[in-house]
């Protein structure tokens, strides 16, 4: 039987993942090492995941703008665990030309800058300098700004879209008077990525609080959303960052109170990256390819013509024109129907193929009879497969098809979320109660992180919140198993039973897991 | 009498530029030397620019695609000219870390890059590094792809949005089988900018070709729009470039044609970028601030309530929110109009006087009487002086206005273009027969290039389109005048007498201006 990858999810989930990524089209290396080169149906998922954040983040108030690539590297030296927590792995500009000397282009040595420049990691430097200048009186506050950049961070070991010395993000930065505004605010951003999570990438998430370890550096509080992939490794899928008074008092980012007197801004910061897609994959891809939500599909609907270079040929390619104008001319989960037609040179079947590993969820082929009956046969990519190992396609009236359309692609959506949530509830062990348990439920660890290992889910359970030694004892305790907290979720149970690692009276709800 | 700006065009237009920028509040200068940033205000202008560009791009069959931000050194070495072009202001990564090395952060020597990185001037070399991967046959052609992205070329002397060492842009790449299909989709792209720079920027341009030495490093053939500044100089406001099959060469892009043999592949790049803000800026501004056209303004209407800490404030509040609800449901040049309500603290004069400097096309002032009426009180910035050098600003019943905003503001982008039009055509001098008379025309260039000069306007004339030496004669005469030939419009007479610099016979009409 013919699936759309030669790689199973089971067999092995990294070659899955990355026979995923080259066979839906969505991406491929460069020769700039540890960059990637997002290809058109890659990009367009990352267009509509742009343009739906954009619009909510506009709706919370914040305005666009744009800040420098380049960021001085005197800036990194301000606020000091942040510098600690990004100074390993920046990009540094130390020449403005380059040369050609002895026929050897290179950097010309008269053109070493006075002060190097750092390629931004984050630009919470440069834009608390801003805030600086822009804020003067508590008139001036909330300022909700938002910015779409590229952003780079040397990574030694790569993995397209998950970890990319170059990635595309938005980077949200607030400053607020008071501390409860800019938890407010931290929340409020918190729950929007939850929300287009879990509507548009229809992948259920658990949001809450990082463990003060893996907070960003500078940081007071750090809140993630956590996926689930289908090997049962968490993805930190968005953070949002309470910055509280540090990077104001770095940046000297002071307003006048209503009283007069000038006091320290509570900043905050916030982000989702197009590691986000490779959430996508590895949340709904399954052993065909990937499958697309229609919220973030570039093409909801496929159409592909049955050509047979016979001159019926012209017949079915203006039957399909016209089933596509019917089709975008709908509108599905809110905005018109995406259609295609697939006009490309080559086999029907391959291009029906194509479609199916590249996830179009809805793929229509058109052939003669078709044309000529007023029909159209189409699949859904949610439920390719139908009895006896076929591909189940249905025919109906092109009227029919047109009319249930909305509904279908709402029904995939609904359909891949429901699917996921499924997988991440029965997944969450809460019954385990001691660090030697968690030990014998994840077992050691491979050594090399691209080893398939058997699927363990997560892990919920109590711990003591301890800090200092007694957190770093616990961190190496996980580490050996590599295993991380993921967050503490922001729902938690009245009562809790004592500490996992400590023994002492629990504090809170933990989730323990390997991460990507 | 109160104006927008304590500057004048007439006084000094680089200074009048300045105070634009800076009190319109559309960017400012950045710690990072030649970067800018750039702010709400300004960057939702270059949204407005994105979206309709996007749209018109995409149209043409061209798919959005990201690519590194990094370049290998190596590739530059590949194309000679394009080298020599580039090679002077390039930004150079030369290392992947920082360190504290005696209490100084600065690049860690052990981290240094075996093949330092160049961030992207331009990005023909990797990209075409790729298309010499994804283009195999002549199935796979024409290829037409598009990126968003930012650029860095060092620059010593900047100037907010017009020359940034950092700026952001849309870069179109395609190869195609024919010189034929590369030159129809130079032009038709040129035609693309044209249309899109008069329709949505009202900003009159002139398309033609550039002559040799104003070629883009490495093409066959540039093609440019030329704007016409209020200062009279020009500014290129976009490029499209026939690349002839050098760059294939270079990266060796071929296919294989429908009869088997092996050809290189014509390529074509072309770009639009955020130095169009600052030809808006110059095309309509006037001595109280910007002057939006409707079609790129972030709000169209701005409504102001006007507020006096008392009761009754509630009430204007709430018609002016009411109205605003009323006209964002209109529909306006294509799109719901963009309307807001005001809402800051402070004086309502100086937020109409804000809203002017920021060039919002109309202005709505609501007051008591107003809401008590019914009636909606409206300026328009196109036409904002009227009698006794008092603001003009007319009342009239709420249902009135709203029905004639959607002719105001076609009208406002309509009178935008038709008056920068009239200055266009009336400011190019075609009776220049010598180079004496030439020189005589434009007189001495200043010394200092932000000195303010009479408005010499363009001069349109003939030669003989020499090259080699002669060309850097004429190149060189031109440059001490500090004239450069704009390009040859595509529309050329019949019939054409002697060149002006050579007398020999004339081969085509060239636009001789100061430039940007």
């Amino acid at each position: 039987m013919q699936r759309g990858l030669n790689a199973t999810r089971e067999a092995d989930f990294a070659n899955w993942y990355q026979a995923v990524v080259r066979e839906a089209d969505l991406a491929e290396t460069s020769p700039t090492r540890g960059a990637m080169i997002i290809k058109p149906w890659g990009y367009g998922i990352w267009e509509l995941i742009q343009a739906e954040l954009d619009r909510r983040i506009k709706a919370t108030g914040a305005q666009n703008v744009y800040f420098p690539l380049l960021i001085p590297l005197s800036f990194f030296a301000r606020e000091a665990s942040h510098v600690e927590g990004f100074a390993k792995e920046m990009a540094v500009v130390t020449h403005h030309r380059l040369a050609m000397i002895d026929g050897v282009l290179q950097p010309d040595p008269e053109a070493k800058l006075e002060e190097p420049l750092v390629i931004r990691p984050t630009s919470e430097t440069i834009i608390g300098d801003a805030f600086h200048r822009w804020v003067q009186s508590y008139r001036d506050l909330p300022l909700l700004i938002n910015q779409w950049a590229n952003i780079v961070r040397w990574e030694m070991r790569t993995r397209l879209f998950l970890r990319t010395s170059e990635f595309l993000w938005q980077e949200g930065h607030t400053a607020h008077a008071t501390q409860d505004d800019a938890m407010a605010e931290t929340t409020t951003i918190l729950e929007l990525y939850r929300d287009f999570a879990e509507r548009c990438l229809a992948m259920p998430v658990i949001a809450g609080e990082k463990p003060e370890n893996e907070r960003f550096p500078g940081a007071d509080a750090t809140f993630s959303i956590e996926a689930m992939m289908q090997d049962g490794k968490a993805l930190q899928a968005a953070t949002s960052h309470y910055l509280g008074t540090s990077f104001a008092e770095a940046q000297n980012i002071k307003y006048q109170s209503e009283t007069g007197d000038l006091r320290l801004c509570h900043t905050t910061s916030w982000g989702i990256t197009t590691r986000l897609i490779g959430g996508v994959i590895m949340t709904h891809g399954d052993d065909d390819g990937l499958r697309l939500p229609p919220a973030i599909a570039p093409r909801q609907v496929v159409i592909v013509p049955i050509l047979r270079d016979r001159p019926e040929d012209a017949e079915v390619l203006a039957y399909a024109d016209d089933v596509a104008a019917e089709l975008g001319a709908l509108s599905a989960l809110g905005q018109p129907a995406r259609v295609l037609v697939d006009k490309r040179a080559g086999r029907s079947a391959d291009k029906r193929w194509d479609w199916v590993r590249r996830g179009a969820p809805i793929i229509v082929e058109l052939g003669p009879r078709d044309a000529a009956g007023g029909q159209v046969t189409s699949m859904r990519r949610d439920r390719l497969w139908g009895e006896n190992e076929r591909i189940a396609s249905q025919t109906m009236p092109r009227a029919d098809f047109a009319a249930a359309l909305p509904a279908a692609l709402e029904e995939i959506q609904a359909g891949l979320y429901a699917e996921a949530k499924a997988r991440l509830d029965g997944a969450i062990r809460d019954d385990i109660k001691t660090s030697a348990d968690l030990a014998a439920h994840f077992g050691p660890a491979a050594e090399d992180e691209d080893a398939n290992e058997a699927f363990k889910g997560w892990v919920r359970c109590v711990w003591s919140k301890p800090t200092g030694e007694a957190l770093e004892a616990v961190e190496q305790q996980l580490k050996s198993l590599k295993l991380t907290i993921r967050n503490a979720p922001l729902a938690q149970p009245a009562a809790l039973g004592p500490c996992i690692f400590t023994g002492q009276p629990g504090v809170e709800e933990i989730l323990v897991a390997r991460a990507y």
